[in-house]
């Protein structure tokens, strides 16, 4: 019998295993996703920027934000400073809120007396909701999206753009890292970060500030405990988790750095991994949807591999 | 300064309160969700059928699951058949894959010397991946969805529909409850259930059985540490959540039974609930979206309000 255990087996997401192939030697609609990383090159990945890498340190282990300055240069520079500054060094998580957001910064912030100080990070900055369109590159998707006029990726982040009003933005999807803010669209300066755990919460997307995402380490925010507090905030402060550190990957030794890399969203290959996810070939499905969400299309990232030894 | 500090106010959803006023004599587009659940009437709430609700009983708590028999009647019927003999009581949950599913039912099951006995639950079932539109019950949304022709509401449950094909299915939103099943599209039985704990993977719709959702409790299941081992399955026995028991709730003496009712997806509240997501109308949001995603509309659940006291 070669049928397996469900127990095992459920929702089995396994991809028949072909011999690696180059991507475009393949009609692009026969592959699963297993298939495209398996034909990828080193041309298809690429190792992020450290000045533009994020580490949150926690008990837990380490994880990973890859920050977005093109879309929010004023935030990703304050948090640069922040992060330099060792501002989020001894803080802590605060807010585990149910499919929506966790979130973290200073506990006191609201308390002039005892918020922790800034350094040589600014306390106010412009909104940074949407940028022109114009300029940024963005692999668009076919699907229809009811969003916005269009989505696709833009160097790795689900982004959205509407082409008459020339304007982008990122899209909040899972692990997208946002600026907390208040009121005022210009209240948030980047100390204050959430990063989204559940549904993709795109009503946000155009409303508030989007730093960067998550690239590793997702499942050490997304397992937190709830926070039983209004809006997902803890109750009390031996609940909240501690933040370790928060470091830019550029001041962390090159031996200690995460050495991960991500696959591009700009090439054939990822052409191949939509379509993969489009239109699942898995031996499971019985249904191929013919049609992929911007919000359910995973970047892979991968250890990067040891250097090919020459015969 | 009205300027509410960010630690506390960051996306902060409480809707501006205004006097309850009965949802009929509104204009439909003003109303934020907090209006319309303190302008809802009696009538606008339903009780689940206790033949239609499961209690996970876990030592973190209880989890209410709410069945779909008009969608799944061969897996409902033996769902109830496996809580009414005791099946679940006693194992474990077994699987917990980030963005994706938990998973709970016999770890053993895959050994036939070792599996827990079905009782008086059949082992083999037809697949439910779909049924007949006719018939069926359904409030649909006139925003685009990527996935169906048509997607909308059936007694609480999100679902889609295809008219031309005569044929509706339960949507894989968050809290989803689905039957695990192999490589046959008719292995599961029920007694292996997942539940969606992140980014709707709709891509499952039409391709597994659904069998429920979580109406209550989904954090007790949202933040178990995930599984190490492929597809997020623990590797180690003690890594597993022990389930007390799964319980129908119509055997649960009715002191016990857990005392909620569930907002209804068939009114005129609810079109003006499902406005108020569409178009967020909290002074917090600057740029109302105009549209909404079937798995972004969530469906209130509350309390079984105290009988009001004649004067």
């Amino acid at each position: 019998m070669t049928l397996l255990r469900p127990a095992l087996l459920v929702l089995a997401l396994a991809a028949c295993q072909h011999a690696p192939k180059a991507v475009a030697d393949q009609p692009l609609k026969a592959l699963t996703m297993q298939d495209v990383l398996d034909a990828s090159t080193p041309d298809d990945w690429r190792r992020p920027d450290p000045e533009n890498t994020l580490y949150l340190e926690l008990d837990s282990g380490r994880v990973v934000i890859e920050l977005a300055p093109d879309f929010a240069p004023a935030h990703v520079a304050n948090i640069r400073a922040l992060a330099r500054g060792g501002y989020w060094d001894g803080l802590s998580i605060n807010r585990s809120h149910d499919n929506f957001v966790v979130q973290w910064g200073d506990a006191n912030g609201e308390d002039p007396a005892k918020a922790k100080p800034l350094g040589e990070a600014k306390a106010k900055l412009p909104a940074e909701f949407t940028r022109p369109a114009e300029g940024l590159a963005f692999t668009k998707l076919p699907d229809v999206d009811g969003w916005a006029p269009e989505v696709g990726f833009s160097q790795g982040f689900p982004a959205a753009r509407d082409p008459k009003a020339n304007l982008a933005w990122p899209a909040h999807c899972y692990a997208a890292v946002g600026a907390g803010r208040g009121m005022e669209a210009d209240s948030s300066n980047g100390s204050e970060l959430y990063v989204v755990i559940g549904q993709s919460p795109r009503q946000l997307d155009r409303n508030i500030t989007t730093v960067g995402r998550v690239i590793s380490g997702m499942e050490r925010l997304s397992v937190l405990p709830r926070g039983t507090g209004p809006l997902g905030f803890y109750e009390k402060p031996e609940q909240r988790t501690a933040i370790r550190a928060i470091r830019l990957a550029a001041t962390v030794p090159e031996a200690e750095r995460e050495p991960i890399e991500v696959f591009r969203t700009d090439t054939r290959a990822w052409d191949a991994l939509v379509e993969s996810r489009r239109n699942r070939r898995d031996d499971w499905y019985r249904h191929p949807a013919g049609h992929i969400d911007l919000c359910n299309i995973p970047v892979p990232v991968r250890a990067i591999p040891a250097p090919e030894k020459k015969p």
